[in-house]
Formats: structure tokens, sequence, C-alpha cells
């Protein structure tokens, strides 16, 4: 481990600089990774040039700061990248690799680079040149039969669903929040999830066509038969199952990706269940597990907090203008006002008018003996929340939850904290104190859903700033560095994180599985060309 | 891949060796691998011995007998162990490891080594060491609420069923055939399936903890948290998702695994679909794919081909005496008078009374319009076929297809040869041609089963043979190889495979595979402890 330890204060070094180098000139291009010469540097953006054409390589400020943009807190700005090369195809990505190996530059790759409160396009240390592969946009395939799609990484939700409704096939996508912009295969990667019974993103992928560090192209699963045809059908293959692999990782560069697309129901009925009180969430988890346990409730349970919804759609300044804390009596007045409850859990029933039916009237009275009120399309009308997750519930999309940015004021400043426990009611009382303690402690809000998957919890806490607040932009950082640590020592891990806190983030797993990341990252990228300190994997 | 072909090609020397050493003493403990002298195994068993007792170290050839008996054709009897050492604990694992690689003496591990068609112990090289971790048989946690159980690799199935029924516990097990005397751990690690809901069994497992080719131990997803809460719980973990790594690989040897249980529904439908005709398979795989990829029909359907099904309670004799291949029209006539269809397809709902009205409602018409004939348990009434699955879609356990083996002689002949396929009727009538074409060339019958997972075709064609006949066992080995071949040209790779053809199914999947595999094994395995040759893995 003392290897790693050393990158990442080398990492900590750099970005000290870097901070201070952005906030006198704001010329990435000056953060150079350590064994790279300036002259090696400027080979390398030749020789990448000569690949995908002039106007593909960015180097310079004015052109990398569409690069630059991001919500999640970085008080150093250390995760800015020094350049950035947009192929157009699987070539091209072959030909980069290969000039990044040579001057020893890494290479961070992003699909479209929109991860909204995970840290955008930005990379996990200074140094290193995004590869953008939003210009790899094709849909390369949709089986209509079996519901299955071969995509590259740029395409984005929106693309695949006009694509769909455009070719009137019957398949559903599964989308994320801010699903327009984003990109089902890098998605998938950092193991997203969505809202329909597809939700579980990484559970629906099949097949991938992998870039490796020398260059050389896998593709897993059936794809590596010669005259393969079940590439996106049958997600194992035969041996060793990789795909998992170049999910979270810097293994590889994922250039194609399959999925599988849910067959649209001949009725789709979505359905809110709201509780009162703050205090409600241990019952409303309780009531809901065996639900979704059993799949009677066969989509990701969203429950939503009433701060992060009224976040979605107003300013914290018109919710509350008292000192500290939204005290919790005055949020549930401010929710039912706003026709909310306190939690407000959406779920939906797919299937025949018989079978929906069917299930309804067992999962009703279940919710209803639990205090919670059940309602349909028919009470809510045009609640905006409920037509949100009405649309998200079907695949559909929408940017609403961008507002969340704002809450604080107009710097833009979201951070996505999003630990997994036991789905039980007990845990998620004590998770939820300990979220609000230490967010208060920072002056920061509990802005908060919980989402049940197959079998865990996900709790979702926005951490939501104003960036351009200096002091509170700090205090975002070390608030959401305290919540990584306090929660990783009781045994609640993050499923996933944004770029600045990926080392933090894996620290809590254990020293074990670091040494078997590293052993696995120097196998497959000795040099460590692919995206160093992506979920805190050095070579 | 000249690495790979020198291994082979020594394997394959020693092989010979073997078989004429075993036909002329059946002492198995004289094929030492390459570098290892009589002194160092010799010296290695004595460690062992200390390690977990003589009684539980086999290295002459009565007390291996357990470990040669094999269904599968190995005609030149290379499949064989030549010692074997059984340890109670993790910690003796570790122990066991670390001697081995002192040593340099290759372990193979199984959990309880009774995979039926697909080896059962047989390594897949000679001078291999069972490790066989029958002892290790604990149910280290069942979680009635969520549905979770962890698991130690010699737990039985039956054992897992037995514990649930005696603790009045409503959650179900899936099993894959002849369940009662397999493993879950070792069955899911081979990336077996089953008949329920759950029926994808890898997809359903959740959680290892895995000793290392070193001796340490790495526990995979949240299991490597330090105050972990959701191991069993929460797939993915944080960073690579590593799980698939170690099925049907030699990288790490699993000794506990957690598993996903269904809950018990209040309502379960069984039931069979008959169609008369051997050439209804295209019309019959039309019918059910889009009921299989909405999910209407929520479990792997199993169409079992008439002569699957006869050979599990008859003999080939029985059934036929005339000369070469059974007549299609023969066979559909014998299966009319047993009650069955020339194809039958078994698939349940689980639901509600009213919701499996409603589903039922939706599927019966599709298969009749298609030309099935749909049954439930009222026509069947004590059908054994229908009893069969009627007890399997529901996790109910039966050795009944341990009578495949007999199907062409005592001698126990059986060999799967499990292709995967598009789920299409045009597909699958050219696979059915092809196999049944190969098999008949040797002399055997086409006895196959297909089912439909979540978006792939399984075929599952039964090679029987009698053992004990020595120029069919030739044929068969020689027909398996055939098929392996000439599906692989065409794109249907096997989903698994057994023991003596291993390396030649890995030989389908093209190089870059096959380079990546070594890649890892090199890294992870630097010694070639593990189970040299597993699914064609060399370090």
């Amino acid at each position: 481990m003392s290897e790693i330890n050393r990158r990442e204060a080398l990492g900590l070094g750099v970005a000290a600089l870097a901070g201070s180098l952005v906030s006198a000139s704001a010329f990435a291009g000056a953060q150079l990774p350590d064994n790279v010469s300036k002259g090696d540097y400027e080979s390398a953006l030749k020789a990448w040039r000569s690949i995908v054409g002039e106007e593909w390589v960015f180097a310079d400020t004015a052109t990398l700061q569409p690069y630059m943009k991001k919500f999640i807190p970085d008080p150093f700005n250390r995760c800015v990248p020094m350049g950035a090369v947009a192929p157009q195809s699987l070539e091209e990505v072959q030909a980069i690799v290969k000039v990044a190996g040579k001057y020893g530059i890494p290479l961070w790759p992003v699909s479209t680079g929109k991860n909204m409160g995970y840290g955008q396009a930005s990379p996990a240390t200074p140094g290193q040149v995004i590869l953008d592969l939003k210009r790899m946009n094709r849909i390369l395939e949709v089986n209509v039969e079996l519901g299955t799609a071969l995509l590259e990484p740029g395409v984005t939700y929106q693309q695949l669903k006009d694509y769909l409704v455009e070719n009137d096939i019957p398949l559903w996508i599964d989308v994320p929040t801010v699903g327009p912009i984003a990109s089902p295969v890098g998605n998938t990667l950092d193991r997203g999830v969505g809202y329909t019974p597809y939700g579980e993103h990484f559970m629906f992928q099949c097949g991938m066509e992998v870039v490796l560090a020398d260059g050389d192209v896998l593709r897993t699963g059936m794809g590596s038969l010669p005259n393969q045809k079940t590439w996106t059908a049958f997600k194992w293959g035969y041996g060793p199952y990789l795909d998992g692999m170049f999910t979270q990782s810097n293994f590889g560069i994922v250039t194609k990706m399959g999925l599988w697309l849910m067959p649209k129901p001949p009725v789709y009925k979505p359905f809110v269940v709201q509780f009162p009180k703050v205090s409600d969430i241990d019952r409303m988890i309780e009531a809901l597990r065996p639900l979704r346990v059993s799949s009677l409730i066969p989509n990701c349970v969203l429950m939503m907090g009433a701060a992060y919804q009224l976040a979605m759609f107003k300013r914290r300044d018109e919710i509350y203008d008292g000192p500290g804390d939204i005290p919790d009596e005055h949020l549930e007045r401010v929710a039912a006002e706003n026709g909310l409850g306190a939690w407000n859990s959406y779920f939906a029933l797919y299937g025949t008018q018989d079978s929906v039916a069917a299930i309804e009237q067992v999962v009703r009275p279940v919710l209803t003996a639990a205090g919670g009120n059940v309602y349909s399309e028919e009470e809510m009308h045009d609640n905006p929340w409920f037509h949100h997750h009405q649309q998200l519930m079907q695949g559909g999309l929408n940017l609403d939850e961008v507002g969340l940015t704002r809450w604080r004021g107009n710097g833009g400043g979201l951070a996505w904290f999003a630990p997994v426990g036991p789905v039980t009611g007990d845990d998620a009382r004590e998770q939820a104190a300990l979220a609000t303690a230490i967010l208060s402690k920072y002056g920061l809000d509990y802005t908060a859903a919980w989402a049940i998957g197959w079998r865990d919890l996900h709790h979702i806490c926005a951490l939501l700033y104003d960036r351009s607040d200096e002091q509170m932009h700090r205090r975002a950082d070390e608030c959401y560095r305290e919540l990584v640590n306090e929660f990783g020592k009781r045994g609640w891990g993050v499923y996933r994180v944004g770029t600045a806190h990926m080392e933090l983030a894996a620290q809590q797993f254990g020293e074990k599985n670091r040494e078997v990341n590293q052993t696995l990252k120097r196998a497959l990228d000795p040099k460590g060309i692919i995206a160093p300190g992506k979920s805190g994997i050095y070579n």
C-alpha cells in the first residue's frame, strides 16, 4: 500500500499546485504529469492531431472550458484536465492509446461527460487528457424481437429514445436523472441506476468492446467468438466473466456496449405513496421492503424526501428564511402545501389491465396499513413531482433535477453522497440521523432520497451548496469527506462517488481490495495510461 | 499463444501416459506434474496431513476412488487427480494453498464434485490434487426478510432446502438438475441454471470470499468494508466488480458465497405446452420468445425433446429396436403413448390467484395459436415428467435425471453439450439439424432440450453413451469434439463444458480472450497453483 500512498501524496502535491495555477491563469495545460516533458506532450498532441484532425484536440484554456465545468466540490481545483482529444472511431481510440503509451500520458475516458453531481468530465487527478468519446455516437443495432441494443459511448439516452420512437419500436429505455444528455454506456459503466424494472443498469448490460492499454481490442462474453451471434444476448460467455472488471474501473476503455431494453407493457400505472412525517422513514421502508424483495413492485422504488423534492423546483430562500436547519415541522407544512408528503415513494405497476389491478389490490393495503397515503394519476393530476416520476418510471426523459444545483444560489453546487445499507427501518433512521448531523455541522441541508434495488437500500443524499461562495465550497468538500469517512467506518460504503473523492472512498474498502485492484491494473495497464486514480486505483 | 499451445501439448503427452498408467495400475498418484519431484510431493502430503489430519488426505488408488468417477467421455483417462485433500475451514484452505505454492503442486477445487455430465470432481489435466471443500458445509446466514443467504461450498441444495423447511422460512431455492447432491456455491461458480424465476444462478449471487493463490483472502463487493453490513445484499460494491472473474475460472478459490432466495409466492401454477411434431421446434420457440423476453413467463422455460424426456425413465431398447437413428415419426408416436409431445415446454406462473389468472389468460392463447396444447396439473395428473418439472419450478429436488446415464447401457455415460444461440426458430432449426447430423455420424441420439434465459437460447444436448463400451466411449469423445468445433465455427459457443473439453471450448473464443485470461492468471496466480486448464486457462 505504500506505493498507493506515495501516489496519493504526489497527487495532492500536484493538486495544491494546480489549484494555485488555475486561480492564477486557468491554463490547465501547465499541469504535466510526472515524467512527461513539455516536449513529449507537444509530440503527443501533434500525433493525436494527425489521428483525429486539428479541430478535435483541445489543449488551451479556451477550448478546454467545456471540460472544466463541474458541480462537485473540488476547492483546490485538482480535478482539472490538461487537454482533451475526441476520436470518432475504434481505430482512432486505438491509435490515441498507443501514442499515450509511448509518451506516458494518462487518458481519462468520458462518454458524454455529463455525470452531474459525480464530476462530469473532470479526471480524478491533474495531468490527464480527457478522451472524449462523444463523437462515437452510433446506435449500431437494435433487435426489436429480443429487446437488445448495441451502442457506442457517445449515444445519449435522448438519441436512443428518439430512435425507438421514430422507428415505432415498442421498447423502453431506462434513464437515470438528467437522462437526455447522459450516455447509456457511460452511466452503465459507472453502475448508475434508473426508475423502471430495468433500473439496475449493469444487470441489464450485455457484451462490451474494450480497448486495452496496449491498444488491442477485447470483446467480452460471446463477442469474442469469431462469428458471434449472441454478443448482446448472453451476458456471461465462456470462462471468467470479465465485464464487471471494466465498470467503475480504469482497466480498459469501453467503445461498444450491449444493453437490454424492456418491452413496452400494455398497461403502465404509476403511483406515489406519501408519508406525512419526517419520522415516518422507518415504517415506510419496512412496508416497502417485502413488496420490493418479492418483486410485487417491479421497479426500483424511489423514496424522495420533501427537501429533495422541493429543491428540484424551488430555491431554499423561497421555503425557509429562518436560522439554521429547516425544522422538520416547517418542512412537513411546506410539503403539504405543495401536495407532497415528508416522504414520497414513487412506484409503478406494469402488465395488463387485469394483472395490474390484481397486484394493486395487494400493494395498496400494505402501504395504507403502514400509514401511507397511496395516490395514482387521478388524484395527483398535474402535480409536477408526480409528473416527473411518472415520466421517469416509463423511461421518459427530463432535466428537472438540474434545478437542484441552484438550491443555495446560482453558483451550481451538487455532489451525490450515496451510501448503501441494509433495507431496514432502523438502519435508515440511524443513517438519516448521522447524515443530518454531519450536514448540519457544515451548514448544509439534508436533502435526501432512498431507493430499494433488488436487496439493497441506497441512501441518496444530494449535497447542495453554492459553488460561487468560496467558504461554502470548502465546507461542502470537508462535509463530503466527513460523510464518506463516518459512514464508511460504520459499514455503509458508497456505491459510487464523484471524481474528487474516489481515493477517499476506496480507502473505506480495505487494503486487500486495493491490492487486488492494483495487481489487476499493473497486469492490464503496466504504464498506467488509463485514468489513474479512477475508483482510487493506480498502477 | 505459443506458451498455451506448448502447455496443451505437454498436457496431452502426460495424458497419453496417464491413460496407459491407469489402465495398467490405476495408481493415479504416479502422475506428478512437471517440476515436482516425488520427494516434494511426499513433503506436501505430509504438510497437508498436519493441517487437516491424516484421514482427510487421499493419495492412494483405493481412497481416491470417489474422485475418479465420471460420466463424461475421457477415453485416455486424462482427467484424473493424483491426490485429494479435504479442509474444514478457511484457515485450512489458506494453509493448504501455501503448501501447494511452496512445492508447485496444482490444486483443483471442487465444492461437492457432483457435477454430473460436466466432469464431477475430475481435473482438466493430470497431476492435480483435488481440493475437496465438501466438509466446509455451514449455512452461515439466512436473512428471512431480505431473502439472502451466505453459504460455504460444501452446503448442498438439499441441506439448504431442509434448513428452510425445518425453520419454516418462506423462501425458495432454485435448483439445477440432480440438485440434492449438488452445491449452490459450486453450481453458481460454474454459472449453472435452474427452473424458477431465479434460474440464472450467477445473476442472483451476491458477495464472495476468495482465497487467492498466495493464501490471502479477498472479500468481494461490500464484503471488503471493515464493518460490512450488505455483503450479501448489494452485488457490485465500489470500484471494479470482480465476482465474475472468479466464475468458470482458476483465479481464486471461493470459500463463501452470498445468494438471493426467492420469496415463496402465495400461488404457484405450473404448466406444460406440448407440440406434437419434432418439426414444430421453430414455431414453439417463436411463440415462447416474446413471453419470456417480456417476463410474462417469469421462469426459465425448459423445452424438452421427447427423446430427452423418455431417456430419464426408460432405456433406449425399450423405445426402439430398429437400426440407426430413431425415426421422428416413431419418437412422436412413443411420446404420445407416454402423454408427451415431441416438444414439452414447462413454465410456471407465480403470484396471487388473481394475478396468475390474469397472466394465464394472456399466455394461453399465444401458445395455442402457435399449435401448442397447454396443460396444467388438472390435465397432467401424475404424469412423471410433468411431476418432475412441477417440482423443479418451485425449487423442489429430485434425482430423476440420473436415469439419463443409463439410456445406452449400464456403463454410465453422459456429457452435456450446451451451445448458446439467438432465440429464433430458424436458428434453433439449424442447430438441431447440425447436432442431429453429427450425433448420427457417431451412432448417438439427439436427446436435447432448449432453454430461454433472459435473452439467450441454450441448446442443451445430452450426449448419452455407454462408458463400458470402449468403442462407444471413444466415439462419444470424438463426437463431442466435433460438436464443439462445428458449432464454434458458426458462432454457437458453449456456455459451459466438461473438464475434458475445456481447452477445446476455449479455442473457439479467439486468441485475445485467451491472452487476457492468461494475463490475469499470471498476475493473480503466478505459480499456476489453482486449477491449471480450467476453462482453458494456464499461467
